[in-house]
């Protein structure tokens, strides 16, 4: 896409559906790769897009640096892990990578002038790594005509293009299925933010790995978190302020977990002697923690590479055997959990 | 700058002191806001250099959008910290950060290939924000013709431009304060990579700390890490190996005292009731581990924040009363220091 012509970048899809005699929806579809769009109707579109200063599949013009823009709420060791990954795929290419941290909170007007700012970069592409991803925005970035790569989020149904997760149900049962084949069968779950994808998928695997063995769910076992370690110190003092305590606790990521541990030390309990405890990430950082921490590894890293090879992908106007990917996570087992002591 | 005239770039600092009439050094004075250049003169050149398609002090090419780019070695908890500060200033800008690693142990052609593509993009003002920054490497991007600011390297000789870092051997000095405050005698030191300025200015803050109560100096008390975790639990190992083990342990940085921690676990030691641990850095992530560890904190996103408002002043050609500047680290206390019970 060339620079400095701004104006040509206003013409919308909508603008561009219209001058190939297609709907919108397939210029979507061929903006960001998506099947269902027969070659001849591909090539107009893709010729009219090209002629609209849109992204150009199958080149990027060779007089400018292309660059790819990703989106975070915050720049956290998360969002790290992730960036990790995209700026490792990013150096072999010469692409720049521009990172923007755009809170969740973030007024009409922050987003609005940021969005403003993305128009002038004219990225060649977007990877939106949000937990929170509000569909109008996606909307607009969407709109920017060039291809678009959400992470984190697959299986939202705003999210209408690609996507590149980790597979959070499997996370929750694998998580559950380990505390189990320990012994346990008290076992307390601290749920992250229920508005969250993520948070429902791992409730889901925590919920379908006590059934598949016969062990009734108590919701009274499960206390809902917000990601934060204040969150997981919180909820776990309330677990084991019940009658029957349970023996073993699964926080829906790290920094819960981190929090729950510290709650048992707090009422005296040892880790993993006295109560289990296992998390969910698998960040740098809470493999410092003492005793290690048991946790499910989210591939984090791995999306952020995937992410941006899918966008390449999209901008050489390649086409994706599947939008929307989901890559394994896999249970690390340290020192955090053990046996069921009855 | 605008885009586009990549021709122009090639013509190099030598060229437009030549046509200047004046030597290469007050080019880059003017190119770097330092003082010593007559105003006149200082026209002159910025004039030349905005005709060459260098960058314009006073305004920014509003036909695109403006963008600085952002070298680390590695995509960790300390570039983060960086970084946010950094993308925070740059929000309030419209201005588009970019971001690379480029990894210390990069090879040659790795180098060049990376250079080539920073080249393309043609930033607006770069930031180096590497623990290793090679002087050739850092000429190469001071050949750009743009600002450069360079974070965390203060006092390196090399480093002849704009430079942001933090007080490295004042947080040696204070950490070591502490310990003696709280009766330590017999005080550790776990030291970083020694070819690094800020492993030297901590190692010269503790000595001063020592000496200015009368304590000796133990040679057999520093042992050698490599920030790694790992390498401050071997090094607390040697430490407590000795015929008189210190009774308090400083290490250079967090991760290594988190390695420190955990060698005293190990050894049966209680922290801090046994022996007391302190770090430099406050990285969110080791606000999370159990006991909170005492430490003095670099204020790494503040750095991040001054480098970039460096940056777009000297984008706009303002001259800086200071091109050296250091931000004070502080004292944290929290529960991994106690007094002395002899």
């Amino acid at each position: 896409m060339a620079h400095g012509s701004s104006g040509a970048r206003e013409v919308t899809l909508t603008a561009v559906a219209r001058r190939a005699g297609v709907s919108p929806a397939t210029v979507s579809r061929v903006v960001n790769g998506r099947p269902g769009v027969a070659r001849e109707t591909r090539a107009r579109v893709g010729e009219l897009l090209r002629r609209h200063g849109f992204h150009p599949p199958g080149r990027v013009d060779p007089g400018r640096a292309a660059l790819v823009q990703v989106v975070f709420h915050e720049l956290d060791a998360w969002a790290m892990e992730i960036l990790r990954g995209v700026v490792e795929v990013a150096a072999g290419t010469g692409l720049g990578t521009v990172v923007s941290a755009l809170p969740e909170e973030a007024s009409a007007v922050a987003r609005e002038r940021w969005l403003a700012g993305l128009r002038r970069r004219a990225p060649d592409g977007v990877i939106l790594a949000m937990w929170a991803l509000d569909p109008a925005f996606y909307e607009e970035v969407r709109g920017l005509g060039v291809p678009v790569v959400v992470v984190d989020l697959v299986g939202l149904p705003a999210v209408r293009g690609p996507a590149v997760g980790a597979t959070n149900w499997a996370a929750g049962r694998t998580a559950t299925e380990h505390l189990l084949r320990l012994g346990h069968r008290r076992i307390g779950f601290i749920a992250g933010p229920p508005g969250l994808l993520c948070s429902r998928a791992r409730l889901g695997g925590y919920r379908t790995a006590l059934e598949s063995v016969g062990v009734p769910v108590d919701d009274g076992l499960t206390v809902v978190g917000d990601h934060t370690p204040t969150s997981g110190f919180d909820g776990c003092r309330r677990l084991m302020g019940l009658p029957e305590p349970p023996t073993a606790v699964f926080a829906a990521n790290d920094p819960m977990a981190m929090g729950a541990r510290e709650a048992l030390r707090r009422c005296g309990l040892r880790v993993p002697d006295d109560v289990s405890v296992v998390g969910v990430d698998d960040l740098p950082a809470t493999r410092l923690s003492v005793p290690p921490l048991t946790t499910v590894r989210q591939p984090l890293t791995g999306m952020g590479r995937v992410a941006l090879r899918t966008l390449l992908r999209l901008c050489r106007g390649e086409h994706l055997e599947a939008t929307r990917l989901e890559l394994a996570t896999e249970l690390v087992v340290r020192s955090s959990t053990d046996r069921h002591r009855p």
